[in-house]
């Protein structure tokens, strides 16, 4: 078995961030002392926490850093008191756009899976969800969250732009993965008014045909918001542009149940980046209760980005295993049962290194 | 009692528009004789029918008596013939686009209802929706569906621009509902990346100032995507613009069991547009399949918009009976005991002319 050598930058950020990718870091470790593999961790500043110590979201040394490492773990950015001041002038979220701009993380890729132990939790009947597993290619860097925008006394706009570059790119990457799953892709759009669905639509029908073994439907996103919770199975991949991607996907996310248990990796031309959906959720911070799951799951999806199959696999076991022993944090505990964020990451780190 | 004479346009559209108005004004009828309101129908193309018959989504002619109308009535429209071409120059919902630019309809108003009796139809638990009740207040006439568009070779984009003026109309309408309600309001918006958002939130707390008797609260719209699924009785008056309000109510129409039960208000500046908030469904044209009671309901909220609620109280107790009685169309009846459309319509009819 090879032994690698992976320098992983970790970006903490915000609320809850530390203490989920403290979790994920442990994890990695005890994968590392299991297989012989050495990951060497360097925490940088990001979000919030990076605002208040430099005066900007996306330090320059933590750029660098990013640049030069073979992957990055992300825990979560944002802090009520940027984002509840419309004033502001500068905020955490700016730090990870300008990130994934400059890293050209062009796609983002979110399973979601409903976990047969986590179907009581889910908001929507067991019947609706059980063995739904959708897989969701968001675009990252265009659309209307990247384009102009602006500001006078009385109006304000943004503006929306998407090249057929930006939607063939990652177009082509959703493609390959439903060829390796159950050869269905679905893309949302909003063909039926805005200017650049239709050039989603229509670069994705010139492309399907390079990929005759995938079948192709278009949902308008408004529909699509519905379908998703009334009948999550039909969803195999899900291609769509960044801010339908970013409404759709957390959306879909109440099928696992819990926001804690879902990962997402973003990848395009340089090294990927690795964060759990959840957000930074500033209440919770420093309570020892936030579900590191998600986190662990991602570093997994990094695993799997470096080749490391078995590792990925033995970690989502070790994963498994708390679910099935309940070793959980309270969002997914039964109410007096709930082990804390350190419990949980601590047991599937134990599990790692116990496991086949 | 004062008996009023009013002139409805009915607008019937594509799909399966023309059989639920049928029923709509079947029952209109019914309170018309019931009460000595005399009620004068007079249908017009609009959408994919009127494409077909004079290369207009919209003509003049359907505009002129629309500005004439008292109310206008509308089925549905869109045709996949028009939907799934990028080439087509000409789309039917550029009719209605247009008609509810030209009529000034600047808030779309939709309530929401968890029914007791459909709750074995929703998809989703029925202990988190029971008793869940919202009304949402969606901007119609600006954003990104209305701002200016185009496409070149290889790229395309849509503005999305927002006024002061645009903002604070809907928000005092918003805020003047929930006054009359649970006194809640919830600004959906994406605030920290949008600069439209961000006007929206310092408009909302701007006017907030002048209903102090409101409890008002701010969700970016991914979070609200969820939040509507988790815990759907936290919101009373969801506001929001365009875009957000077609994903969001779309979304929050599972609840209700089926798309078949929503109806909705369109107002404005001139006459109001009355309309359920189904598609066309070309699948089911004809088949005398579809449910009539989200084009009934619309009907009743018209009868309230003329202040006529007795009789708009009387038409929402019909539809109760409906719903009691299972005398339902095939989305909401257990199978092989489903009525049509037909025989739904008749029904409420026949209970408005019998009902106190
Ligand atoms: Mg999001
Ligand atoms: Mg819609």
């Amino acid at each position: 078995m090879d032994v690698l050598n992976k320098t992983i930058a970790v970006l903490p950020g915000d609320g809850i961030g530390p203490e989920v990718c403290r979790e994920a870091v442990r994890v990695l470790e005890a994968v590392g002392e299991k297989f012989g593999h050495h990951f060497t961790f360097e925490t940088h500043l990001m979000g919030a926490c990076a605002i208040d110590a430099t005066g900007e979201p996306l330090p320059t040394e933590t750029l660098e850093a990013c640049f030069e490492a073979d992957a990055i773990l992300l825990g979560a950015i944002g802090d009520p008191k940027y984002d509840n001041n419309p004033a502001a002038k500068v905020r955490p979220e700016q730090g990870l756009l300008k990130l994934r701009k400059s890293l050209g993380l062009f796609a983002n890729v979110r399973p979601v899976t409903a976990y047969d132990v986590l179907l009581p939790h889910s908001p929507l009947k067991n019947d609706r969800i059980a063995g739904a597993d959708m897989l969701f290619f968001r675009e990252l860097t265009g659309g209307i969250y990247f384009g102009e925008k602006g500001r006078d006394e009385n109006t304000a706009f943004d503006n929306c732009t998407y090249s057929r570059y930006e939607i063939a790119r990652i177009a082509h990457l959703a493609f390959q993965a439903a060829q390796n799953r159950r050869k269905k892709l679905t893309l949302v759009d909003k063909a039926n008014v805005l200017e650049t669905s239709r050039l989603w639509r229509e670069v994705v029908q010139e492309i399907s045909l390079e990929y005759a073994d995938v079948a192709v439907d278009y949902l308008f996103v408004d529909n699509a918001a519905m379908q998703l919770i009334l009948n999550p199975r039909q969803f195999d991949v899900v291609l769509t542009e960044n801010m339908f991607g970013d409404i759709l996907s957390d959306e879909a996310s109440v099928i696992a149940g819990s926001l804690g248990m879902l990962p997402s990796a973003s990848v395009g031309e340089r090294v990927a980046l690795f964060e759990p959906i959840h957000g930074s959720y500033p209440q919770a911070k420093g309570k020892n209760i936030a579900n590191p799951i998600a986190a662990i799951l991602s570093a997994a999806m990094m695993l799997e980005h470096f080749e490391l199959y078995q590792e990925a696999e033995l970690m989502k076991q070790a994963v498994q295993e708390a679910l099935d022993k309940k070793i959980l944090t309270p969002d997914l505990a039964a109410s007096g049962v709930a082990y804390g964020t350190e419990q949980v990451g601590t047991f599937i780190a134990y599990c790692v290194l116990d496991g086949a």
